[in-house]
């Protein structure tokens, strides 16, 4: 079987991944609407794509945050990559060390933080965080990702409590026995959490204290979180213009617009819908980011197009891992760079910097 | 089976119900256009999630018409519930009760009215009238109900001859024998009715005064009931600004926006889409409540966010007691209050209090 | 098999009437988007129905033309009733004068005018014409039709050629041997058509002369039409407002608002959608009726709500006749009289005047 | 099996073509989105039918820069014809000539120009460049054309680099062994390319400099074009107003509004959509043409009403000719010839000349 584009390895995965796993990384929330609107809203954007304008030479890097990437692609944080592949986020930390991107590693990992810095000395990564109940472990957290060389701080937002998966319901889903948080193990040395944390079992947010989430986080964390550390925060689970705004003025460096894959509240909007209404609340002062439905490099153009200035892939990445670890996922980056070159030059633009909201229309259907 | 969300309890009554129940319950008018639409048109409105607002406590607790209720989600009123289960309203009134909330009788019960009554006393019930050619009957039946401690009458003002419903026309759908419409059989020993009354069988509606449904009923109808009762009256089936306009200058406290779960008119307008033009012509002068469509936690908070105060569920109640009675109806219940819960949590609502418009708007597709 | 709703008719003809003939009926021009669309364009209207409006009458006795009908659905002219019932327009005109309603007979009759008077003497009937390059000819026919007590003349002017029907040019459809388009046999006693005219093979337009239909046909033709009656002049197959402007200056006296079906020019607009059109130019000067996707009771009282007097079935006659002729034809009137007494009655109206454009309103979907 | 209409010849040549050739002809970049919207963007344009018009002579005619064709329907410029039928081009031409309407010939035919001009002297043909690294080479072809007596030459724009067609890259599409792209043959007999050149394999646009093609044309490259020739330039693959303006502006004598057949940039404009916007953009200071999504003769109707002076057809041709060679593509042509006269009758017009915007409206579906 060829891997010609994304949806290949969406397949692959879908065959060859124990089914509690597959389901566990396709979940959406209740009827999956968002997470499936993800990719039916990119169909809605047209392109207006403009000729002669030389395109021998079509340079695609681009720079976050100060950092330079081979293009505007990088890893979206997701759990338990070992569900995956053997090596888990090791393997991630070297395709996209390979691939010259930058890799936002979960607190759900099921390797340390410290394992992930080995394997890819030198890479672009942000740690992703949860804020807990314990706030001395998630403190540590920040701190020990500060000390690994991490450049920025991503801060979940939507998930005071866990979506209702349906199918990891059915499935009661749990880590198998040998994988384990391990990140989190080790904070919670300090602090003694219910073993059931782990388990994600899905439960009404009136029994959910035992998982550890702190749902009482508000914006003034943001402050607290600034205290602890020089990294740059980026605040991920954005949807609206009111929170762009208390996001900028809480002084983050960048937004992450997600809807979490449409695991967390069905029936928000699509990140692509939204990414226009968070964009012009922002106007610049800080960048923008967009996560949910890439799945080709054309969509990766549309989301520039319309302000982001890169995107985070979450599943497709997961789907590359497991295909053949590391090696595949750089397949799927590769694929995902080769696609977006091509649609930039096919729609006129020589550099990422030509690209504008003049290269996209919403469709009226 | 896992019961995990209210499709569930709809697959197993309908593998497990006789047909014609089944057939009976699920029925819409004509093309069943606006029965589907009902949940449908939920689907076509958006969230606006707002993150970071400290919903480690979130209060679902309700009132309506001063009482308060543990979530905004009454049982609306439907026939014939032996259908169902053996114990029929009797089961239904126990778990209204169990989980604290309203519940709203229908003329077309199996039980009387007292026997509802003595199955789970205190219980928080309203009473659903049709008015019938004989006034005497329906006055007697207003006056049972407020003796019996039903704190609100609600007029149903849509059904002046049953809809046309394909499947019950081709069933020849009328209740078994040993079944019986139990409040109108008293009623009517003073006034003598047809027996074909309880066939609910369809007729042309120029053959069916024989049902003993008046047709002739106007507003002016409401000043008579006003004249028997001290029971607030909430009238039910309202569709347009028009007749809201109406039903608030004609004294009633509550207004349900229903279209009969799509079993009368077809192709009149979703309740949800009826709700808005409703909600702003009543500019807050009497309680708003919608019924139809409502089979998640999050469609619940749709409703409030567009302005209802509680919403009413009519056939995943009936699924409910076809899985386990009372228990059966519980689950349902408690389901969507732990949906509601979530839902509200994840769009940033600590309280009731805290839902508006601000939350939700209309996908343009 | 219950014959509950016009859909069940449809699917006994399907069933049992011959491929060829069913195909015939059935075709729609091109891609027959047209003839769905017809249908489709019904779903897209909302009603509004209004509450506690004292139906227990409800009168939908009408008059068109000044003719009282029972209710405001006639028969359309539709070609060769033979296919579908022995009798054939012999039994259409009984049905219809049976249900009390008006029937436009058509030039393609297999049954000569004379029969069909004779076969329900005093029924109120309107008669279809094509002129024809042999205008004494089309003359003779007006005549007779005038003389033997036909009401109204209806030109229909949306056929200077004939559609492409694929299914019919697939079949090689043509008459049985043993039906004649027998009007046409008399009247061209005189002028000597081609056989081949019996034929309506598909030709390419610049072929079909030989059928004998006058496309050069122009709107100066209403004036020679004048001469040669007093019958009202009502023209069918207008779809713009310029057309109906046009119609009423050249001094028609009704306008069918048609689309023949969808089986002349594929992808012009549903009849429903151009009459909101017409209506408007018309603005009551003269009567506006609408053929084409009548499936339903409401459907009637939508198109009336847009400013019909009248609709006129076409297929749905056809369904009656080839399940058993007369009796047939009056069992689908009969289902659209009790549906749209029903309609009417859960709309809130108690007689044909009080149905107004305030009942509906388009979809946004 | 009749051939009745356009569709009949697709599932003849998806039934008897290689799968290979079959795969080619149909691909799509990408999702094909944009090649099935070329399709469906017709059906949402709504015909405005004028009746009573006196349709007896309906003239088809038209003219493009100057010269006369039988109807305004061409053939549009696709490559290796030779895969559909063994004479390749040469049918191509001669049927072209024998319905007397216009060839354009792609330089990626499968026979040289110069006999394609032998097999059909005196037809009217264009000639389609794409310009390559080696400036003389195109020259070359440029002049060869000229000499020949091909009156326009066809700038393709829209292919710096092929699009990705996926199954094409799962085929390894290449040509067999047995057809060459002769023109190229000859024209690099002087400038030595690669023979990677012929096989079209999908590369990565950083990988395809081997192709021969120049991503660098720019505007300017039209002066040099014209420099070399006295023909007209008709530039291909125009989507917006603001290229539109541009064509006007460096000269160019016509603009035919193309996506390729969606081959390129997937998820543009349907071409019937894009048209609207070049002839508004263009004010009539240049002949505006369009292909893509052609399937039945009033589709030819619509483009003409919204301001096209001529279409052409890519796949319908080949799949003629897949049929039946020459007579296969005439049968095509013929078809779309008589539907588009009939569609014009029903339409109410009698000459190309009333055709006009009024004539159509968009659905808002």
């Amino acid at each position: 079987m060829a891997m010609v584009c994304l949806s290949d390895f969406e397949a692959h995965a879908k065959k060859y991944l124990p089914k509690i796993a597959w389901d566990y990384f396709a979940a959406g929330a209740d009827d999956c609407t968002t997470r499936d609107e993800n990719i039916l809203a990119y169909k809605r954007i047209r392109f207006r794509p403009r000729m002669l304008r030389d395109v021998s030479v079509v340079d695609i890097k681009t720079k976050i945050l100060g950092s330079e990437i081979s293009f505007p692609v990088g890893i979206a944080p997701t759990g338990f990559h070992q569900l995956a592949w053997p090596d888990g986020e090791k393997s991630t930390a070297r395709a996209a060390r390979a691939m010259d991107t930058c890799y936002i590693a979960s607190t759900y990992s099921t390797c340390t933080l410290e394992e992930i810095s080995a394997a890819a000395p030198g890479g672009l990564r942000w740690f992703q965080l949860y804020i807990h109940h314990n706030r001395a472990a998630s403190q540590q957290l920040v701190q020990r990702a500060e000390a690994l060389g991490f450049q920025g701080l991503v801060l979940t937002t939507d998930l005071p409590y866990t979506g209702k998966r349906r199918d990891d319901v059915r499935n009661g889903f749990r880590l198998p026995p040998h994988m384990k948080v391990k990140n989190l193990e080790r904070a919670f040395e300090v602090c003694k959490m219910s073993p059931s944390f782990h388990s994600l079992r899905w439960h009404a947010p009136h029994e959910t204290k035992a998982t550890g989430l702190d749902p009482s986080v508000t914006w003034n964390d943001i402050y607290w979180l600034r205290s602890l550390t020089r990294l740059p925060i980026i605040i991920k689970g954005i949807l609206t213009r009111e929170d762009a705004e208390l996001a900028v003025r809480h002084g983050v460096q960048g937004i992450i617009v997600s809807n979490h894959g449409g695991r967390q509240l069905d029936e928000g909007p699509a990140t692509i819908d939204a990414l226009v209404e968070v964009v012009e609340a922002v106007r610049g002062r800080v960048e923008v980011y967009v996560d949910g439905g890439i799945r080709k490099g054309s969509d990766v153009l549309k989301a520039l197009a319309l302000g982001a200035k890169c995107v985070f892939i979450g599943r497709p990445a997961l789907w590359g891992l497991a295909y053949k670890g590391e090696e595949g996922l750089q397949d799927v980056l590769r694929i995902l760079q080769d696609e977006f070159r091509l649609s930039m030059a096919l729609a006129g633009c020589a550099s990422v910097s030509e690209i504008g909201q003049h290269l996209v229309q919403f469709s009226k259907l």
